[in-house]
């Protein structure tokens, strides 16, 4: 961990999600100052933006910023289109040709990440945080450590930030953040007690009850009830009957 | 130029301006199936949102989707936000370090690239064109082939369409096509003509008229009118007087 991070500033790619608060909790405790990004997309699980709100409120972050774009317009994901979510089938309910869930956005990780550049470069942040993860395979391409690193570059040929900094000797440059890439649920949620992160104000369900309460049964609850249950302790957010 | 593009869908990153406007005619002589993707993203100039309409008419395009983001919601430049287009001083009215014009926009292409790349696999394209250019020197650090080589390494790593193109072999990839790259601002008008480009539809001005004419003296406007005159031929748009 950078013990540097005092006064300097970061985006943190905030979904309201237990592993993207892990993510703040991690760049909080480092001594970033926290600028959040969140997105409504048109996702079905709205309820966790105000999840997101309530971390960035938690936090007292220095802004919070949620974009709308409309990913819908290209259609294609049980997240943003008209198909069944899977339930009670972790993993796979119904296998592609390269076991990619059918929960997969197309795109959606290069989309963020772009805007979260955007956004850094704007508050002069070279420090971009996201929560992917690789281990409990979730199976999408854009969570791999290859695509982030495939991004890093991008960030600093793509940019005045990342131009300045290489012709100033690079000393400065951007650096894509994914801490928990190499983590299982369990040890996120372990690092994650540790720093004090508020599980109860996070969101992982894809299919929530109209209250918002989570179903319990869709991969994003199948995973993050195991990674409680691994870690030894209980998932501090209701669940429907 | 790939020849056996017949019946393969393409994306085309269409501003509506003279660059976008030759990159379509090239990508639709090629005999790509087009699909054009636009961008309301609080650009000063609204006008070419309507040139791009008329150039997708034009084209009886498959698709054009014009996707409104709020770029505006992080600051930071000339197009977005309150600070004055500079006039009659072509290239860097005001240098910055690295000889960036004060018009760059945050992260630019690379947002608009990410929506190319949601947009190309939803409709099952891996031919992705862009009108960039790094000749005519517009300064800017995400028009250079660098850039667009490391996006196109993004696409392929952060999709689900190019991994399972890598599994298959690598007969199919992602390919982020820059053909005006090398060219100077008369080389493209050129090709243009020849190709029987609309010009007299595109529009390129930083700050037209509230009629919509061009003002002849932003550096968008000094390039374009030393293009046509280098190119021997007229521009075709009115300007303002």
């Amino acid at each position: 961990m950078n013990t540097n991070a005092a006064s300097k500033n970061a985006v943190i790619l905030l979904s309201g999600g237990l592993d993207s608060a892990t993510t703040l909790g991690i760049a909080h405790a480092a001594g970033y100052i926290c600028h959040a990004l969140s997105f409504d997309y048109g996702q079905r699980h709205q309820r966790e933006i105000a999840a997101a709100a309530a971390l960035a409120r938690h936090y007292h972050l220095a802004r919070h910023v949620t974009m709308t774009i409309d990913l819908r317009a290209f259609g294609g994901s049980a997240l943003t289109a008209d198909i069944p979510v899977p339930k009670d089938h972790l993993g796979h309910a119904a296998p592609t040709e390269s076991q990619i869930p059918i929960t997969y956005v197309p795109a959606r990780n290069t989309v963020f990440l772009a805007f979260a550049l955007a956004f850094a470069e704007t508050v002069a942040a070279f420090d971009i945080f996201l929560g992917v993860n690789a281990v409990d395979y979730s199976g999408y391409p854009d969570c791999r450590p290859e695509f982030v690193h495939a991004f890093e570059r991008v960030a600093n040929l793509g940019t005045r930030a990342g131009v300045e900094a290489a012709a100033a000797g690079g000393a400065e440059a951007f650096r894509i953040h994914a801490p928990l890439v190499n983590l299982s649920k369990a040890d996120i949620i372990r690092q994650g007690l540790a720093l004090g992160v508020p599980y109860h104000l996070t969101h992982s369900c894809y299919d929530p009850t109209a209250d918002g309460l989570s179903c319990g049964h869709c991969d994003s609850c199948l995973l993050r009830l195991a990674g409680f249950r691994d870690a030894g302790t209980a998932d501090p957010i209701p669940y429907a009957p």
